[in-house]
């Protein structure tokens, strides 16, 4: 094998951040379910979808960046909020068809609705419960005076 | 609001589990992602999906029942292995449009090469790395005289 030589930094990197894009498997639509779980607490906060250049964004900028179906556009979590995603690690699957990052959650709040996570509407033989409480109201956290 | 009564605790339950159902919202194949999380360790195990009849399935037996894109059918995890994964607790995110589940993963091996979870190539800045040793061989997992 030959060996390779890397005059930056930056330049080695992006050789690696290439190798794992080539590897992720896209569906039609160009996209990847990306799960986010906290890297000290271990909650699942949340799942979206990333295209190529959101997950380029996520390795180069080791934030998460999704992209968002509703509004056809990068997504980069907490850019209004600063509730961003400090990635830990980040992890395919054996069909490499699905992400897994582990990051910190700047602000403790993962959720639009001001909850730690997302997955707050439970199953219980009795009906749908909440789960988990609002930290902080919407309103409040997306308030430009805040 | 009209008191509900029920003759039978089928009855009861699978009043609340239409419920849950009619809440998640499928995608325009009739789908939704669905996470298994063990709920002991809190590894997340792999990601894969569900459409209404397996989301029911799972909620009827408390063994997660994927549905199978590659196969076209119902999946019922652990049918051949043993691996089958208990459900504990089952959660749809704030758009109801992803699945988190809370399993006892039986055998400790989620993933079909034979791992603990699927999540194992991992990024790095020099490269991908496997982050999870083989526990037992795919042969002597899906092995009849194993």
């Amino acid at each position: 094998m030959p060996e390779k030589t890397h005059q930056t930094t930056d330049e080695f990197i992006n050789e690696f951040i290439d190798e794992f894009i080539a590897k992720a498997v896209f569906n039609k639509q160009g996209l990847i379910p990306a799960i986010a779980q906290d890297v000290h607490t271990q909650t699942v906060l949340m799942m979206a979808w990333m295209n190529a250049d959101s997950l380029r964004l996520t390795l180069e900028k080791q934030e998460m960046v999704y992209y968002s179906r509703s509004r056809q556009q990068l997504w980069h979590k907490g850019e209004t909020s600063g509730h961003t995603q400090k990635v830990h690690r980040i992890m395919l699957d054996c069909d490499a068809d699905a992400l897994l990052a582990q990051v910190e959650q700047i602000g403790g709040i993962a959720c639009h609705t001001g909850r730690n996570h997302c997955f707050f509407q439970e199953y219980t033989p009795s009906g749908i419960k909440i789960n988990t409480p609002v930290i902080k109201s919407p309103t409040a956290i997306y308030s430009s005076s805040d």
